[in-house]
């Protein structure tokens, strides 16, 4: 049978489907191809850090690997650390610890946006603040009961959504990957070789 | 007596010790002040974030709290985050877990560089490459068994130094509050309310 004069098959362009700002298309095509191989999910994210002087330090991220290849970020991503005076530095970024809460709040908006993009949520408004809290006498090495890292930390969400969504979007914080790393603790392998 | 016609104090303005660029005479009188009086050291860190749109987030420090009183740093610090294409963003920022990988490498880095200056360890160079370990099938929740956060991140460091300080660079990494915040884990408390 000649195709000539059979009705040309429908090509409609659609519009990609939003909600919450999240592409459900593109987050869809990602999703369906890792269910359909696993192996796809495999990742490793990089960062390099160089010493800059005293307390000033800076990590540049410009790709990770990640379904079965290097991805190159669309531009490399500088971030800068310092201390404050009062920890002998000239307060020239955020310090470590202060990054630490920006990596969970940002890692826990995006948890909690996206899943609930996925379940047809709609959020209108999200934010937090967030509070470690650390005892400078372990990292000072003053006492070596003190722990030396954040003994608790407090996420306060305050969300503009449906009321009847709070509980749900509260539940979606769990699929955070920072959330779980420091709940969970992770084994660091720190080694240092000479240049 | 008559003070008069003795000699003046000397009052001689010297210059501020520096190692590794780190000001030990500032850092050694925080240090003074915590060892007089312990709670000095307690402290809190913030981070207010707020969602932008999507997958695109941004988180302000402004301050903390340390040394009985509220510290406002010099300046605002803003961080941005956002997940490349792949991960249905448009790559306008390192992701959360790029970010928790630099919150990690400089605090690292702080911690080798400032306790060493403390030790007169003299460091010329430093810089690291982090790598952290994630499966997508967690976050995106494709399979319960996957752990949703990282499994391994490795620290690796190149250090110009002498070298029979490497052992002491090494084992001050122990020291870092975000090193022993990711490998002890710390509870966090999510809670989300209305607007």
């Amino acid at each position: 049978m000649s195709q000539q004069n059979s009705q040309p098959s429908p090509v409609e362009p659609r519009e990609a489907v939003f909600v919450n700002g999240v592409n459900l298309d593109a987050l869809g095509a990602t999703v369906g191809a890792i269910k359909a191989d696993p192996e796809l999910g495999v990742s490793r994210f990089r960062a390099v850090n160089r010493w800059v002087d005293g307390n000033h330090n800076r990590t540049t991220v410009t790709g990770f690997y990640g379904a079965k290849q290097e991805i190159a970020h669309r531009q490399a991503f500088t971030l800068v650390a310092d201390e404050p005076p009062i920890l002998a530095g000239n307060d020239d970024g955020a310090n470590p610890v202060e990054h630490l809460l920006h990596a969970l709040a940002s890692c826990l908006t995006t948890a909690m946006v996206a899943h609930a993009a996925v379940r047809g949520i709609e959020i209108e408004e999200l934010e937090a603040v967030l509070e470690g809290d650390l005892d400078l006498n372990g990292f000072l090495g003053l006492n070596p009961e003190t722990p030396k890292g954040y003994t608790a930390i407090r996420a306060s969400y305050r969300v503009k959504a449906a009321e009847k969504d709070l509980a749900t979007i509260r539940s979606l914080a769990s699929f955070s990957p920072v959330f779980n790393t420091l709940t969970n603790g992770v084994p660091v392998d720190v080694s240092v070789e000479t240049i």
